[in-house]
């Protein structure tokens, strides 16, 4: 196969973590076959410094013209705490969301039997866990109308969904769900917002067509609950964008994996494999960073173009990584802890 | 000290606990030489199912009246999975958190030593935790205008905030934070939200009025994140509604004791006093609920008119409890459970 892939590293470590994952596919490219032309482009605080746009239109030309896109990180903290900031990072990740139609976000968060140690949950909570939430990222209140009134003294943010956003999200999350245990949770408000009651319906006029599908349906705040107290209950979760924003990283730091945990965000054609970790600027060029969430990130990325050897060739080069100790620190536990290159390097030369 | 208080039993196990409070009250009431009117009114779907309105004018009248509202717990399941039911219990207590003016919902999370091993999270992550959330209660999306457009294939909800609205809550913070360890967090999503962008600039602004006060800002999604690594390294923190709903009922099942975290909410001069638990259907009319949370609601309702001494005595009635094994079953642990009236006769025996 021949796969443009365009190549957004972003800030922080982004660009540390990318390169390993970098090395790993062009590995597993040779081993099977492919062609992997990288397409490098601007995004994030790089790009605003670059360019003064976080998501410039060479950047979407790019993407829009590749394969998939791979993913590092953005943020960067001069711009967290100045409200004022006219121009941010962030804008930059919403408007290329948007640009191009990635409303599924699918991450997964699963444990690693060698790492349920470092999990903050006692081991007979996390131990199976292996959930999958498919969050809305094109919509509601991230999109809706947002500004200013009275001379600035009232804000307001617009939740807004129509029921095709809810239904085409409802559909992958059932079709997800056939896949696995055929069990699908729908995660809204519906006790107080009327967005959430139009995800409750939709989702329940869907049920027919899914006849061995089992859904639930529960409040985001039970839910918050539940992820700490039965992570493992969970299979198939489905929820809109802010939900989806807090839940997910909620459930990211259950399994102890953070730094593994990889995610990809679907829709048109082309679709977006990233680390769920932020730019973790404290750890920015000091080769420390872990970069296992990245390269799983890669393994998704085939998987999606249907090359599911490839995808489970680094899947079991990074099993094996964990097995054999060959971890950055976050992983180590007081063993030797490799450098973001050499964990890079290793998995490159095992996959 | 003659004391009005509206009691507002409401749903599900509400009566049973309810019934447990006001039998330790009115032993301390004895001790401290105050005098407790109890007022019963009608909330939640007991109303519905009384009047057709979950919360009655009359209802209203009696808690206007009063010097401060005892709460037990709304909600029925028959309502749930119905998104187009019309009248619902759980507007009643938005209703009455408007008509009251309760704009600042204090939610404490601490952990019991002898409770530490029914936690989900490992002790050294629990250990120590003792941190309040002040969610503002008021205002934001559970308010602002929502409906339907395009013949109901479009739902909305809009978020509002005034400056005024974050200022007031957020002072509140900054005392409670005064009366602590001085360590406040303003949790938002200014990296998304315009809401979140006064959110941050109202409390940045006030910064300066309290200058002994170290103040952080952190996004919702970090937050649900370090709430499960690290609860114990929170104080006080401050957070607009929704945001508040998921997080301090992520927050509450952290210390395992969910049966025993009590909340205020305050803002006019009519305080309301419930526990965080909801109606728990499943154990309606058992006798197991456990009733030491609205009972520690109760001591809160006390410390808020001033009378520490009463608060504390119930404080340690219900140590005493847990130290003795007089619990329900949800803390039995294999040992005894006692049923809600035997702990309820316990407390009021023992304060
Ligand atoms: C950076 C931020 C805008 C983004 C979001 O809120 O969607 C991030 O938290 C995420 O989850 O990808
Ligand atoms: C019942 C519901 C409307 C309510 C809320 O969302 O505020 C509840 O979850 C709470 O936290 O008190």
């Amino acid at each position: 196969m021949k796969l443009n892939i365009a190549l957004l590293a972003g800030d922080g470590i982004g660009p540390e973590v990318i390169d390993q994952a970098v090395k790993v596919c062009d590995v597993v490219a040779t081993k099977f076959n492919h062609e992997i032309t990288w397409k490098p482009a601007l995004t994030g605080a790089a790009a605003i410094d670059a360019v003064g746009e976080p998501y410039p239109d060479e950047t979407h030309e790019i993407c829009k013209n590749s394969d998939a896109v791979l993913f590092g990180a953005i943020g960067h903290p001069r711009f967290d705490n100045d409200p004022s900031a006219k121009v941010r990072p962030e804008q930059g990740l919403l408007k290329m969301r948007k640009a191009l139609g990635l409303f599924a976000n699918v991450r997964p968060t699963f444990t690693f039997p060698s790492l349920l140690e470092k999990s903050p949950l006692k081991r007979e909570r996390i131990e199976g866990t292996d959930l999958v939430f498919l969050r809305e990222l094109t919509g509601g209140i991230y999109f809706g109308e947002k500004g200013r009134r009275d001379g600035g003294e009232t804000a307001f943010d617009n939740c807004v969904y129509t029921r095709e956003e809810v239904q085409r999200l409802a559909k992958k999350g059932f079709e997800l769900a056939m896949t696995r245990s055929k069990k699908l949770c729908c995660v809204d408000k519906a006790n107080v917002l009327e967005t959430s009651r139009l995800w409750r319906e939709t989702v329940q006029a869907m049920e027919k067509d899914y006849p061995e599908v089992e859904v639930s349906y529960e409040f985001v705040d039970a839910v918050a609950m539940r992820l700490v107290q039965w992570p493992n209950s969970y299979d198939v979760l489905i929820t809109e964008n802010l939900f989806g924003d807090i839940l997910t990283d909620e459930a990211s730091v259950i399994s102890g994996s953070m730094g593994l945990m990889p995610s990809a965000s679907l829709g048109s054609d082309i679709g977006l494999f990233e680390p769920i970790h932020g730019s973790y600027p404290q750890a920015t060029g000091k080769n420390i960073a872990n970069p296992m969430a990245t390269v799983l990130s890669a393994a998704m990325m085939f998987e999606n173009f249907g090359l599911q050897e490839e995808g489970k060739a680094i899947r079991e080069a990074v099993n094996k990584a964990l097995n054999e100790g060959v971890v950055t620190e976050d992983l180590a536990e007081g063993g030797k802890a490799y450098g973001t290159s050499e964990v890079g390097d290793w998995l490159a030369a095992n996959v």
